[in-house]
């Protein structure tokens, strides 16, 4: 009786590349709110998604510095379970319904590579890169004050992908204007067969669930933002016409459940 | 529309984490024929898989250091397409059928981690080395002569996991008694609906075909292979209770189709 | 006139691999005091340095997840200027006074490697990972409580080479018995013409001088730290025989300066 | 009794950075030649060393893909005994002798970073990727012939800082206009007692002497190469203001020795 997640399956079940949900999160984060080209971003939507008229191209980016667990501890196991995540959201509407639309994602984890598949997060594999704030105070420590200057970036294969800045300028109860509406992706497994490489085993429009989303320590300032041309990427497509105010915040979160809002595989092969 | 063989799925389709198939791979392969602990062996086969009697435990592990392309001169890319894999086969049957049997395996780069889970093999990030040979005579040169020794290792977070070596005794025509029966792998696509977790949205028994399998520069000699016990892996329960031979060569196929011979899936939710 | 503290010295001083003193560092540790073989580290110390008879074998592991800039805001580039570090102190006397003596350092970072032999830490490149606090509460999190277990490791060339565990008992106000005595080291560089490879152009017996450490948010209580056996290390000579606490703690200082203590390349020309 | 060539020095001398020269190589090069703005280049020149009139800025930039070992059958070690390199060399006079200057230079491994410190190449730490070509024919495999494409790039801390590209058109019986004059760099070592870090304690301009050279398949064509412009470094200074010949070849040599032209310390302190 082979036992895991996800492959590879085995006797024990250790070896899988992701223990069972429920997955655990907390971590740093660094995120700038922008505006990208409205017809650009439209082009990035699937069917069923809509920009958001009033709203149109009213994007974040998140830089996240994380660690993650299961139910065993995972924690203690550093080499396997940190990870730097790099994250873009699209206003959107859902059947009439504001979501936030992820067209773009990176990881420098195989285990959250896979845990984003399976979500619907379309992640690669990216070093993502963020100033750390310490306890003890000094010039290297990146203190979390007014006027304090925070930076991010996102490379993948040796390119530059992305670049954020973040200068402080208050500290805040909430997250506002941000986080704010359900995250929809998709989730999407090729098929191999000769003559099925366009109909996916699977292609649903999902919604990523996330309980007990505890957000702290939150500070609102200006942000920056630049995705730089790469070659094999498109992710400059979607970036800043104009940027707006920068986050940095601190999270945990619990993960174990998605909802199915379309099966896009179904309706292909009726 | 978007395009892309994978996620993400795009308006060029030229971010997709794997180019659509067919895919072309070539590079050099030290191999470590050894037999494993039948019993231990058998606990890694799925219900329809059984051990091969007269060769119960007879394995391979494989380290490969290649490059592979699409149509689009993809290895004009380096830092992007070229890989690193590690991959044990078991000998095994299906129906009847020789067969040899993937219950492990790994990759140093994301694009392949995702065409192997989309072949069925369970991939892992891992860091592969293996000794190389070059043009010019050395010291350094590990020159492909009687007696030569050329070894491989593979790591995963820090830990080492599996180390070959082979001592070179003779060229031959043709790789004999290895990669010699079909292989065959596990698609799985788990799901993440709450209440579904045990039911994969993809669990289908495939072959895994290459097409123009071309193998050249074929060496036999003696090999030795460990696999160290390592926290959070499965692969020691595999390890060797005997050596066989060993094996340096050069290959070169495509890959662009899978063939289904159970749904696991489909039989689970009937 | 070119210009940089080190190589390469470029026409603006931009490029050199470390920017010029004084460096910054601020970052969070996990320490464990353990007790070696005293005839194995004696085997470590260059002549002049002696075990100290009283506390002979008593050791330290630092393992250092840090951040550090100059005097050009260098913390603003993350993917440069971090660093994580593991360094091992013993107990030892110079000239009668009390030291703690460097046998062997890594770090993750070509810029902290320079500056690591420039001030005499014998570093080389390794993979250090350390259990992260987060200040968003949840079971990923590591919170700084009375039993809270926190992890951390140390590998290199894809083996691990130093797995260190600490379980919180209590806050302190401040580090008893840790970093309590200056840090003697000995910078080295050898000398690579014929016939001289045995007389390196640098070699001085020298203190690491540390301007204003800081230690904050110290937490004491009990450690667990192996070294495990690999090749091409010398790491496991120095492993413990007894383990006694484990520390957490965030410290920040600044490095401008070093002493001489003995030059034995001059002592040795003579 | 402390042993090794490098740091650290340890009991059994087998934990050094680099094993004790003479140190064998073997590789792939990819090679463009390229010329620069001539001034910019003047001003990567120490004092004594001068453009070559005729040839000035003439430079070569070089990709390697190589495989090394000292005395102990290291390449049998092929996760610590693999490296790859860049590196620019500049057409220049040395007292009215021609020479090549070695201004910038990368490698992805601590030994041959070491060793490059130890010779005079002011190397750092690059990802440094190269086509590969295999035995077994295939899109995959970029057999040597005329008019194969073969490409290269570096990259440091995730920003692209140079891609090279060769067109092959003629099998050479030689390198022609390559690797034929002496190489000369700078051994360069810092001081860091206070007041004394503008006197490095190691500063001489040196020959660095290849022992056995040999080169083998020889492919000359067409070269392409760009230097990007990155954060923190300077190597777009001696961008190509026009390309030259491409090359690819295999190559040994081994390296035990340097020859000291001019100790810039001594004279300093004069």
């Amino acid at each position: 009786m082979l036992k895991g997640f996800t492959v590879p399956r085995t006797p024990r079940g250790a070896a899988a590349l992701a223990p069972s949900p429920p997955w655990h999160f907390a971590g740093d984060v660094l995120a700038v709110e922008f505006w990208n080209d409205a017809d650009a971003a439209a082009d990035f939507l699937p069917s069923g998604i809509e920009l958001h008229a009033s709203r149109a191209g009213r994007s974040v980016a998140l830089f996240v510095d994380c660690q993650f667990t299961a139910q065993g501890d995972e924690h203690l196991d550093p080499a396997r379970y940190q990870c730097r995540e790099f994250i873009v959201l699209l206003d959107a509407l859902w059947q009439g319904s504001e979501i936030a639309w992820c067209p773009y994602a990176f990881a420098d984890n195989d285990a959250v590579l896979a845990v984003g598949w399976i979500q619907g997060y379309p992640r690669k594999i990216g070093v993502v890169r963020q100033t750390r704030t310490f306890a003890a105070a000094g010039a290297a420590s990146a203190v979390l004050v007014d006027g304090a200057r925070l930076a991010a970036s996102l490379s993948a294969h040796g390119q530059l992908l992305a670049q954020g800045r973040v200068t402080l300028r208050r500290k805040a109860d909430h997250l506002v204007g941000l986080l704010d509406r359900p995250i929809v992706a998709r989730r999407y497994f090729p098929r191999l067969c000769a003559g099925l490489h366009h109909k996916p085993a699977v292609d649903e429009i999902v919604r990523c669930k996330m309980d007990d989303l505890l957000t702290t320590n939150v500070w609102i300032g200006d942000g920056d933002l630049v995705f730089p041309e790469a070659h094999g990427e498109e992710l400059e497509m979607l970036g800043p016409v104009k940027v707006g105010r920068g986050f940095r915040f601190s999270f945990s979160c619990a993960i174990s459940d998605t909802e199915v809002l379309a099966d896009l595989a179904a309706q292909d092969s009726r």
